[in-house]
């Protein structure tokens, strides 16, 4: 999923870019700590399913990213602290070496997690001796690196994340990682449909700060006319759906998805289970607690969302619909720094969309393709970013598990569509004349 | 995979069009049996994989096509040859009623070849009374449900010829399909790039003759300049991509792609084996025989072609510009009624794109989804358009196993990236300044 | 599943072994063909699941054998009626050749079933032609092989028939093998317990005809006291333990048993269909009728029989305990030469144990081992019948798909207890003081 | 495989059953832990497969036993510490209640090692505490089933200690477990052949203290006169097995052993690599080190033990040939108390059998079945015995993760013929006349 940085212009600001991310790194390597602080330390090890990884791989997959991209690149005579960490610690990058296959990471106990966190110690103070060492000069020559180091880093700060709450939730203990208070019984505003006129507009990544390859280059496209929803779909709104058997007919599903349904037996969003007087519970970060129908439904798959739109008579936006009407909102919403880590209510009427940012992962209908002109770059860093453009389909804005300088209007994440276990949900569109 | 037809309007002709259609429904009927002419009983009964049906099957199911939305529904007192052809012939519109487990029509010896023909002659010999009694006027009411089911069976000619393909490919003593005469030593013409300016273009099907419904709304796409191949890929420069090593390096390969490579051991394209001095041999509808180096490679599947691409510094079309490129050219090539069955190399030097139409599909980047505007139809006809609008890439132009009268421009097909068995080859695109 | 033979004295008779052998030659190999009088040539080319085999298949490989084992070692200058036959019907004989794999018999529709008996015919021919020129001398050194090859062949037709069943019983049409006429309203005689002493007895064959390897050396095991159930459980008994829950309740099951019962979902024997009114149907080789109480209780696994035992207080016998009770009893029963394929209630009290030959296979709780003493004969005939030993039971008595010469009282069947498509039943045993 | 406990005879002795059972466990349960001793927090957790448990499980287990059927069912007013862990420590005891599914146990960070620690000190609390309190008389009415409970506390330590191996074994950095010194350079001392005569023996346990209800009822069996190897098989003999194409030989093999050879891959015993130089190196839990040939050769399948002793034109013994055999030899051996946890070659030559206990549990080539007579007892204890009799083999002897006063000469260990993760090694036997 971590696609290659272009390299782009440095910000004409009175601190260097190299001080700037000298300390961006300390942040951000230290708030990959501060998401661990009330793990305990059996639950750094576990891998509750292969898509997901411990946090113990997490911690140190990122190290590892520094390590060879910086520090043995860089340092001559670097000498790494384990032989086998860099086997044990890479992760897809297949011209870098044999990796350890990804669905066993959950079956070793060993580095243990002090040794995990004296490994990124180790790291740390190699990359700051390097950021004191370094010219400004010989810096900008790797800087796109180190900021892509950061934004990998801050990509599997999201996946520990819901990784943790993948592993947390198959737990019939259902252990809390923040105590997050909850009051019930308040009403989600109504939703209405916002208008979008028809017009060539511009869509990608035009500089300013950092992207991911794919986002660009910025590339024109044709919209119709259409409309988007004021807001995300409540868990009251799908549970309408589920009453009124929309996991039962298979009408309202795309192919692969209606066998999903009936292989995995799907009746209801990832994390709800049915209680025996037919309302449901939901595991959220804070534990098991009533479903709370005012709240934005979470942890549902393309398949889902797509069922639930065509059920609705509506569809799902297009991402260039999805990035057009987002343009002029604000990027705030339940980031992970607001340590929130799961989704709130919209109250209030709104004549603009709101939640577009940092509550739940907005599915497309768009799959995850290369736009116009787009070619990848060189090399181990850009290997795998057209690698992934195949049975995936696009998600926009951010999650509560997502950190708020990470995203940005034109950020693409994609994932499988059939995949529920990051926080991902629903905003509809519709055709308008 | 056979989209629903959308109701177009009559084409004006002193013939009526109920006439029109019952000469067609004559000529596509018995093309189908045609296309069986060498086939011996034991060649009928066999599936030689899930995605495959045998040809038993085929001949039934595209007979129940028309008992089901024609004499069921039209004919007051119909009644069916068995109860149970019903439950048989079905293929997956779930909403007509429980289906056969696809996997599974291999395993059926009966009804035989004999009684499944019975049963064509009993669908045929209602279809041709129905079309001597019905009035114009009524038959206006439902001719596109005539023409969408002569479509149908037209795709079921298709899959036809590739199943047999498919089951004799993998018998060790390769039967013969038909006769065909092959002569070696001809060159293909060198590959010339053919230039596409830039500009907002149209697409979609515009009405005058039959269409998927997957082919409209007709819409308009921007296009940035590019270049198309003059002609299609060949084998010899095939085999030059895997002998560079092409099925080893992981770099070439989409992520699922590369997976598939490794589980299932693709070392070539399908139904090619390499022989002890290197040389390949190569199962056509003819038989056995060596790979010529002349005539365009096949049976590839979107993963291979993407490899091959990005191997040749170059990229596949989208389908829009396919679509652009092949509007100039005629629909002429290898198609089924020709009886050659195999795809044929472009000799001459060309400054307009050859080999658009009729050798092989030719698979694009795009992945298969709905047009801006596309509302599926209502009802059981309907239902299964949308639901394939997931992990398929679209091909275009039609193949050798194509009847030619069943294709046009804006013809979509679509399959999943790891489809083999289609007549599948490769045609480049690349960026133009 | 065809062991060796060993070589064994010849019978004092007045006609020649060889001419003995000639004429059993012809009957064997006709039956094999009269076996398939009503087959359609559909029937003969599908494999419904990977433990079965094409009737063509069975037809070819039985072939094969006479012609591996006699015609290519003994007849110089011997040409095989096709180079590839040899690697098509060969089975798991691994140290004859690559075999083709079991479950892709299927799949293969040519040599036609026209060819087959073409290739039956031939191999005929040439035996037949070496039995005239061979001289007695010369015959007797491989008489045994002629001999194990009419055996396997035997084998062969059982098979052909259980495998005919499987797919005729998978196909919603029901095809009918015989015309089968049945009575319903017959009760089935009691079940009484007949008694058996201690003692130290002898098993195991002890010469005068043929015998399979695995069925000596002839020893001694000392048996406790016993009762044997003087006839076979019958579909009403069993349906009692249906009803009891028996398919509910784990611990009637072995653990194994028990998760095979979860896995596959069985609620009662194969071909079985619960209706609505909850009677059940069963598929017999006659076509589908409603399940007859008075009849035994046929194909069922290992485990159902085990878990029926258990229910019932009681247990299987062991295969000693079997053979010592049935050296009494007269070989007769239902067996494939009487046209019946499906057996029949035993109507009349008995003292003695009735049904122990000829209607269903029984399993017996003994695990299939080798006797004491027992060594595989060496080279290619001999060398899969230890090969066998491992997660089989063992069955005695034949069935009604068995020929009748084929069985002896020491003859030992051995399936995997989740195996149900042979004609296996129950005969319950009990501990006495 | 904790199979129940038959109710025994109370030794005569001057110390009371309840005193000695209540030092007795004191002394297994601090076994347990002694033998965790240098395991980090994180490898309780982790279960490397299915087969497998994590060591928190193993302690927790344990615990749960005398939970369940000492303290609920003997102490009124008795609460457990967390009303869930019943559910997550039950096992395979499918009447007591829904269990959570074992290839699972391994998803769970909770409860924390240390609250397992505090779960099993609140048992023994309990435990204790009833001791205390409970009278002579009531004692002996339960005693068979703290006796029970603490020998099936010895088999989850013999679990433990392998199934640790299979996750030290499976870590790239081969944790050690104990510090194992070992010297290089020893002589397996030559292999002699023992005869026994043939003669009618008794075998099963007869009284005289503990024995698990699998081991009788004491019966008579007829044995043939054969012999036994002197001493177990060494690593150097195995070697020339794999060195003569052992792993390449179908001949050799049981059908489903060489079908296991080639989907699972083996080239060599499990913890086996073979290095550039063609020498093995094996994962011991002392670490990695060079095979040492004099050892006895450990961790082999029954399928590679059969193929081996194939190989050397011998067989395995029958379970009732090496209880005989080993009725003279004394219990001792390298056990688990030794703290050596690897076995040691014999390295002086002997005249009657050497090495028969506490070393390698040692394959026979008898299949798990009830001795005869055999009755399960009934309800929860009772209701696994019988369940495993199927696709099992026997094995005998203990090794050195068997703790030594938990081993018998007439105790019978069974597991599949491909598990391999056992201490299990190879004794051979053959046929004398």
């Amino acid at each position: 999923m971590p696609p290659t940085a272009t390299r782009l212009p440095l910000p004409v600001a009175a601190v260097s870019r190299k001080s700037l991310l000298k300390s961006r790194y300390s942040a951000v390597r230290s708030f990959t700590e501060k998401l661990c602080s009330t793990l305990e330390t059996e639950d750094y090890v576990i891998q509750s399913m292969p898509d997901c990884s411990p946090a113990k791989w997490h911690l140190a997959h990122t190290s590892w990213f520094f390590e060879t991209f910086i520090l043995k690149k860089l340092i001559p005579g670097y000498v790494s602290l384990h032989p086998k960490y860099d086997f044990l610690f890479n992760s897809y990058y297949n011209s870098i070496g044999i990796r350890h296959c990804r669905p066993k990471r959950g079956l070793i106990s060993r580095p243990t997690v002090e040794e995990t966190y004296t490994y990124r110690r180790y790291i740390d103070e190699h990359v700051h001796a390097w950021f004191d060492s370094v010219s400004e000069a010989e810096f900008e020559m790797v800087d796109s690196v180190v900021e892509l180091g950061l934004h990998h880093e801050q990509q599997h700060q999201e996946l520990m994340v819901t990784d943790i709450k993948n592993a947390f939730g198959s737990n019939p203990l259902y252990p809390v990682f923040r105590h997050l208070p909850h009051e019930y019984g308040k009403n989600a505003a109504p939703l209405n449909w916002i208008p979008v006129e028809e017009g060539v507009y511009k869509f990608g990544h035009y500089g300013g700060g950092f992207a991911f390859d794919n986002e660009g280059p910025r590339h024109k496209q044709y919209l119709r006319p259409f409309g988007i929803a004021s807001r995300l779909i409540t868990n009251g709104e799908y549970i309408a759906f589920i009453h009124d058997r929309g996991y039962k007919r298979p009408e309202l599903w795309l192919s692969e998805g209606w066998s999903t349904v009936q292989t995995e037996q799907w009746t209801a969003p990832l994390y709800w289970w049915e209680q025996e007087n037919g309302h449901y519970d939901e595991y959220t970060l804070g534990g098991l607690r009533p479903v709370d129908p005012a709240e934005p439904v979470v942890h549902v798959s393309y398949f889902e969302a797509d069922a639930y739109a065509r059920w609705a008579g509506c569809r799902l936006l297009t991402e260039f619909e999805w990035e057009y009407a987002a343009e002029t909102s604000p990027v705030d919403g339940s980031f992970a720094e607001s340590d929130r880590f799961h989704p709130v209510g919209s109250l209030s009427v709104s004549r603009t969309p709101s939640q577009m940012f940092g509550e739940v992962w907005q599915w497309t209908r768009s799959q995850y393709s290369p736009y116009p002109g787009y070619n990848p770059p060189e090399g181990a860093l850009g290997e795998y970013n057209g690698k992934f453009m195949c049975n995936q389909f696009v998600l926009r804005g951010g999650s509560v598990a997502t950190p708020i300088d990470h995203i940005r209007t034109t950020y693409r994440n994609f994932f499988p569509p059939d995949a529920r276990w990051q926080f991902s949900g629903i905003r509809l569109g519709k055709d308008i004349d």
